[in-house]
């Protein structure tokens, strides 16, 4: 039986042999970490190689995802369908095996990271996963849901102010099946940490009430008895320090920022071979280490007894079973076309004025009794973003059969994990800020939009009808910036209607986030005859002239009830002109020419597009001969209904505009 | 004389009467800082509120921003030209009592806050500044930069990532006059933050490297006790952590989140007056109190004192005195005509492929040795952001004198901190990351944005271009979402020539910030012909057809020397077609309408934009008859030639489009 040590050279030589193929990417954390990753994917992974979508899985997180080869080789050697062919053509267009994880279920790849920080708060988000649906489904003696989440991450990845939002939330609702293992090298890509990162870090964690143990990350044994301290106290998640050197043994580069982010080279690769006495060349490993790497058999026979006890869970609980089932294969109930008819109904249901972030609390009052997977929170804006149902049961620390989480003021933190939620499966979660703090979450939702995940973001407060608040809070840029951002939907309704089709569409989307774009301050039922079905095709003509439109007006969110009473005026003047109503370009970019051109004919090119944010990307819609009212400066503090009259947005502007432009 | 507590009573009173009166705001947190405000207003602090610009002043820093009312009423009564009348219009439009702190010199609000945990990185770069020019100016017995700066911070700002990021970075470079007093209430919006806060915050600061004090809030002697300790040992940045009672006295909302965000009502306002034995109507302070508040004395006699320093250290470092001025007036040196004919020449001399990240890097080695106030930076990317002149000194714990700092991987405190040097003022600050990790920083750009900084982001790997390290490091959407945000300028050059001309523009622009979108790989030079003053307009015609053009192509960045060749290929087959650069379109869109229309004439209505990247924001320039050839979809991990190929933005592709469009 081959030695700990020589199962981690494997690990080694893979890695840095294909970064030497590919002349590119980061051979010194897959050396440094090498001893770690045999540990844990040999000894401890819970995981069947052969089928890498069995529920009951260990997660596996590689936050410092440049560490991409480490994660490969053992998704390789263990027994994934990753062929070493994928591993020789490591960054190259088209493989399998890109310069960081891309999320993959296929091949085990449980996340996309590289962004440093996020993959340890995707994987806070699959550890609270676990303890909710563990908390639903697990009946005594049938622990159906019960598997650890695993993170590596770099000195990086703690650096990052993400690190803080997650380990704290971590460390309060104190998701005992969390364990991370930190590579602590004391080297990031600028040199050796020490001139700017001194922080005692197993002291931090303690403070946010982890267990922390620290160890020499190169001594496997040492490794496993922490993972085994970890695990015989499941009250805290638990920080293992692995003391390492970065690119270990490479003779020259190990120890050093060279081994961070470039090839080793032709020399050290050789030197390192001598000292590993590696006679194998690139990509060939002897098979007694491919034997004993392989965790085929192990895997199956784990699944199998897992799959014994969801028998007799089937056998004792159906009910729960099939429920169980349907959310972790992410399929909507069979009531689903009830729901949507009950949800428009209630939306039809409300008069006067209403604002849509109230409007979407009343769905989410329909919706969440009866999709017990959505999953809801906030940013420490629970009663401003409107997200609790009344039927949500809140999260306590260590209290998990809930629905709703008080995630604090951490927008990345919490978008991170609502990725990781949606990524461990079973739940559609769903997260609050106002818009304006979308930025301090934005690259999560951008990954959210990569990975193509379900993730409902809530962002109330949507310009600067918020008021008082001012500058600092009122969306201007945001809007747009985020409809710039590929397959992220994003819907701003224009009232309850709207609203209510918007959320039953992001519900049904399965492949992709959206962003609810809502107001604070009331709006105008303006949409309320309008045909479900055509609202969700995302741009539709919502009030129209008599015979062939001169121009037309185009709108969004709480712009379209001016524009409405604006363009009825025109029209009692004569003026041809028809209102569209445009809640989410994107949905209307991706419906058919037909429908687009029955909505905005070619042959009208007289367009106004109105909407209270930046107006750069109505040019697109309105064309050469348009013009777009919006607005393209920071705000302002004071009334609401003051603002929208200092920037021109005030109905009686939009009155005066449409009408200027419609005759 | 009254005691400290009547003192701050007066605070809490001024708080929840302007909340009462906008009917909108955030009673508590003044109303349980008040204490602290008091001693620190009162007995620490060194302004002068007759001045509020004095070099040597201070620097405070309401972290928590809601608690904008208590600013007001210190500055108010302390001295500062700040009226009564002004908090009687708290939040309302036009008045300087918004709702959370803008920026305004002119009455001691040294930094726009309200986006939590901001505030005390800002402070953080406030700190580093005051080190650096202490550094750099201070001579024996000649302390002219010597100050301390202060922040108060709350839950929700120590919930932030960002604070983890400033406050560990302050902990290594042992600010020590850098003092935090943290409001800690035990309450944010969602209620008692037991629920989702539970850090052990002394242990977390401690674990940075700071000092940390325990004491109660309410208590000022107390408080004063923990500040005196806090000064005496400047060898650590200070955190006093201050419990207090959020709302205090009020006696049903005190306490509770129902104190933070909204009017006490009435009732509760007439029980808080009757429990402080305050008989005064709203706005009237009782003269005692007024007096005893008053700091113009002292404020005078303490700028005097200073003011006698400088003039003996500018009878003794006649030189250093005027380069001092010269940098706290942001004035450029006389010799920058000559500085910029130098970058210009400096670039002419480049020839034959290099990057713009490249090209940067030589222009910071022009610039830094004769511009000491330029302070560089990056989060861990120093290497590949090219940021590090060669004449830099690298800052190191404990030794300030230098120009350039290792910020570790925190893009958003870096961000954060520039903001604050620049605020502090002395210093121009620049910081690199990736174009993609811009995202982790972006309400600190758009701060920087808002606050009309002189703050300059270096944004190296701007596309798909940058290659194998995939779609997590791919701009797409940044480039055009960055364009959005209003105030910033967003320059993406094509060669050596643009970056010179960008790089002036920037260092320039003194009430805004920049952003430099730079290529990771190399670039053909060419602009090389152009003449500097045409680039600094942000678009120009760089190639032109004889005659009147039929059609124009518009490009950026890396996509101007494939389609200046496509343009040349397509003038050979007898296309009349223009080639336009528009390195900066906010710099364009600013120029006057003939420059615009000799540029991209009205009747030219055949136009195609090439950059790679999201293409939604060119269609205002190329109109309804244009085209756009772009990126709309996330990246890939390979070689970056292929990528272009498979975008279609390689030289073969685009110069097939661009003959198509222009014949």
């Amino acid at each position: 039986m081959p030695t700990r040590r020589e199962l981690a050279n494997v690990i080694r030589v893979l890695a840095m042999d294909a970064v030497q193929q590919a002349n590119s990417g980061h051979p010194g954390a897959p050396m440094g970490m090498a001893d770690m990753a045999e540990v844990v994917w040999r000894e401890f992974l819970k995981h069947n190689p052969a089928n890498p979508r069995w529920w009951n899985r260990d997660r596996f997180v590689l936050s410092n995802g440049h560490a991409s080869m480490m994660l490969y080789a053992v998704l390789h050697l263990t027994g994934y369908p990753l062929s070493m062919d994928e591993l020789r053509h490591f960054r190259q267009l088209g493989s399998r095996t890109p310069g960081h994880p891309e999320h993959d279920p296929a091949i085990g790849v449980e996340t996309t990271t590289g962004p440093l920080g996020q993959g340890l708060a995707n994987a806070v988000g699959m550890a609270l996963a676990e303890k909710v649906l563990s908390a639903q489904f697990n009946r005594p003696d049938l622990n159906v849901v019960d598997h650890y989440t695993w993170v590596f991450a770099g000195d990086g990845c703690l650096m990052e102010g993400i690190s803080h939002e997650a380990a704290s939330l971590a460390g309060t609702l104190a998701l005992g099946k969390l364990i991370c293992l930190y590579d602590s090298n004391g080297i990031s890509i600028d040199g050796k940490v020490v001139g700017w990162y001194t922080d005692d870090t197993p002291r931090r964690f303690e403070s946010y009430g982890w267990q922390v143990i620290s160890v020499n990350g190169q001594d496997g044994d040492a490794v496993a008895a922490a993972i085994r301290t970890a695990q015989a106290h499941t009250a805290r998640p638990s920080l293992i320090c692995c003391r390492t050197e970065i690119g270990y043994p490479a003779p020259t580069r190990g120890g050093t920022a060279k081994a961070h982010g470039e090839p080793l080279g032709a020399d050290e690769v050789a030197a390192v071979r001598k000292l590993l006495n590696w006679t194998e060349p690139p990509f060939v490993v002897p098979a007694a280490l491919r034997e004993a790497w392989n965790c085929e058999a192990k895997g199956r026979a784990a699944e199998q007894s897992w799959q014994a006890l969801y028998a007799r869970y089937r056998a004792a609980h159906p009910e729960l079973a099939a429920e169980l089932a349907r959310r972790m294969q992410s399929q909507l109930p069979a009531s689903w076309p009830a729901i949507q008819a009950q949800c428009v109904a209630a939306a039809r249901a409300t008069s006067g004025s209403q604002a849509t972030r109230q409007s979407s609390q009343t769905m989410l009052n329909t919706l969440c009794p009866v999709l017990p997977e959505l999953f809801g929170g906030s940013a420490d804006l629970t009663g401003s973003n409107n997200t609790l149902a009344k039927s949500a049961r809140v999260l306590t620390p260590g209290e998990f059969a809930g629905s709703y989480l008080h995630y604090g003021v951490r927008e990345f933190g919490m978008t991170a994990m609502l990725n990781g939620m949606s990524l461990h499966g079973g739940l559609i979660p769903f997260g609050g800020t106002f818009l304006t703090f979308s930025d301090y979450a934005r690259n999560a939702v951008r990954l959210a939009a990569l990975m193509h995940l379900r993730v409902i973001l809530v962002y109330s407060h949507d310009s600067i009808g918020l008021g008082e608040d001012g500058p600092t809070h009122q969306p201007i840029e945001h809007l747009s910036s985020l409809r710039l951002m590929p397959h992220l939907h994003v819907w701003r309704p224009c009232d309850a209607l709207e609203t209510a089709v918007a959320w039953c569409a992001v519900i049904e989307r399965m492949d992709g986030p959206a962003a609810l774009v809502l107001t604070r301050q009331g709006l105008a039922q303006a949409a309320a005859a309008a045909a479900p079905e055509q609202i969700a095709r995302g741009g539709y003509v919502l009030h129209d002239c008599d015979g062939v439109p001169e121009s037309i007006v185009i709108a969004t969110g709480s712009e379209v009830a001016p524009a409405l009473d604006a363009v009825k005026a025109a029209q009692a003047k004569g003026a041809r002109v028809r209102l569209v109503s445009m809640p989410c370009t994107e949905v209307y970019d991706a419906q058919d020419g037909a429908w687009r051109e029955s909505v905005l004919p070619a042959k009208v090119t007289r367009r106004l597009a109105i909407e209270a944010g930046a107006t750069g990307l109505w040019w697109r819609y309105v064309g050469s001969a348009g013009r777009v009212l919006g607005i393209d400066e920071f705000g302002a503090s004071g009334k609401g209904p003051e603002l929208f009259r200092k920037y021109g947005l005030d109905p009686d502007n939009i009155a005066k505009v449409v009408l200027e432009f419609a005759r």
